[in-house]
């Protein structure tokens, strides 16, 4: 193969990219300058380097090879509360604090297929666990919000959660909780589905 | 004007239509069979001596014109509680009625733009009013769901309802609910309204 | 069924109306003032003795009941030139004029499926033969463009058209010609199909 | 500025790519093993070194770096005919080889905007000209196809074109053709606009 069509292939890989616009970025690549393409490859190339995976939020973040953190500036934050806001994937935590939330964070790195024997496989569901009764252990636990989609598959992982967080919650006396379900902004009930009125009118106050 | 531009006009003052579809749709009546042509002129003649809107919800149903009957079916149905959902459209209502709710409602007829000082203009307002003391002074009312949609005019329809009914409500002691906001079914973190993820932050349970 | 119901089935024979539309049409008309009711009402029930499909090109004209002309003001305009465009809706002619074209037009009132045996069941084809003979036979005819769309279909259909006009065309002398294919405006090479650049470069000038 | 942002910042110039989408691919690179990034780092950082600009058409083309070629296949190939095919970009080449076209191209790399003074500042028209002088005076030129978009801008281009090329093509006999404009492929009269219906009918056949 040749490096137009291999780089095509590679970005053939790229969530959302097609053929197309895979052949587009290397048609855009080859007319630019060498040295952004140099820049662009050294970016790929040394992003391991430089970044990290907290151990504590299993979040991605940049890290200075010279000094060995281990914790991400959130987790490092003394001034977060001991709310655990388990999300799926590192773009919810952007998300959720442009909504003002300050606590802290666990990602899961996915959701748990329907048919799927395994939870452990699909999620960090190990790493949930100890991270919950480290926490509460050391009383810098209040409450873990499951921060699933509000899809099948989401309320299909909130509830194995809740299964396996429930008996430490008890020992230990944190909250679980769930977000809220209801109207979302912007939608009108004459186009809500069912399920979405029977929530908001359970959740009505 | 010619009769074929006379309805193509008339068809484009309904909602969603535009010339072209108004167009088609004469075409598509030109092509269809005299009879049933004048089933729908009939339909629509009658529409108004074969209806009536509702004395107590303003929603229209079917009337036989014999029996003069004043209520809808809803309305009707003793076995209905004392719940009052309070919509802004006839369509809403049957939507909610899908969900299984099983209480009444009151049609507003629409929502109060942000600009207008005259509130009584745009929606059922007194009739509301009347209809909320009316059954609260007679036992027959629990609560006042304010099911308006969850957008900017939606909100304010529904703190004007709110100050309106507060009064009511204290002296004849009855609760007024608003729908819960949160994430709607189907939706993602990653693709929520900060505006969203507060409220569905705000009623976790 | 009730009225209401009633209504909302016919509007959605209409096309592309859904269910949700209709409903929405038969709350719209609710909503409005009886006379407006009665005046589409009476739209509908006199549209056919208001209009009549013209004998020559079969289009729907206006017609005033007292004076019986059975020709639309097109076929009767003397100005007209001698080539006949062939269309498959009435929809088609009104675009056509916009392009500036000042012949005469014969309305097919459709296509033939590919799978069908019987031609004549699908479109005016022997009312077309007729007209194209008389239009011949009088001197009247130079040219005969088939103006079908340019889609599988349509281009049956033109096959089908050009096999019955051939033997007349050359008893009576007149051109049979199709309308050119190739770009069409606005779009770009990079998302053209290949058979319209074929078609493209086949009609270069 | 840190890696993760880095790298977001620098895949949002990639064409039609927004800040979510390219977030979305550094998460899709940090999950990946290593050695795809380094992989993908390669390919980008050799893609100069292993592809090169053909002399005489300007697309660009896998080269050996051991054996240096200047010409590209097409460009290389004697099977080829003597038109020349002028298009915008690369990616229009493959779509005209798809359409069954086996001459030579020159990919003009853009088009002239309308307000341009300077016509050479966006497209490749000395070497344009170079081309077509050497090939016409070698006798292998006998027809330039213009193969611009369908577009305002499209269209100012050819026209700046043919007026340059007029003087070459007339000393040196070769001729300078057009895309034929009409129907394109699945289009239906009811919805083409005036031009292209006014374009098929010029390129009737």
């Amino acid at each position: 193969m040749n490096p137009i069509e291999t780089l095509t292939s590679l970005f053939e890989r790229f969530p959302g990219i097609g053929p197309r616009q895979a052949r587009r970025f290397v048609q855009h690549l080859l007319a630019e300058q060498p040295s952004l393409r140099l820049q662009l490859a050294d970016a790929i190339r040394y992003l391991g380097a430089q970044t990290s995976q907290c151990k504590k939020c299993f979040r991605w973040f940049a890290t200075n090879p010279e000094t060995a953190v281990h914790l991400c500036n959130i987790c490092r934050d003394p001034a977060r509360g001991h709310i655990l806001f388990v999300v799926e994937k590192d773009a919810d935590i952007e998300n959720v604090e442009r909504s003002g939330f300050r606590g802290l964070y666990f990602v899961l790195g996915g959701t748990i297929p329907l048919a799927s024997e395994e939870s452990h496989k699909h999620i960090r569901l190990r790493e949930l666990l100890v991270r919950v009764e480290t926490d509460a252990a050391e009383s810098k636990l209040t409450e873990v919000i499951l921060g699933l989609s509000a899809t099948t598959e989401g309320d299909h992982t909130r509830l194995i959660l809740q299964e396996k967080l429930l008996p430490i919650a008890e020992g230990l006396s944190f909250k679980i909780s769930s977000l809220g379900r209801g109207l979302s902004t912007g939608s009108e009930l004459e186009y809500a589905d069912p399920d979405t009125i029977q929530n908001a009118l359970n959740s009505r106050n």
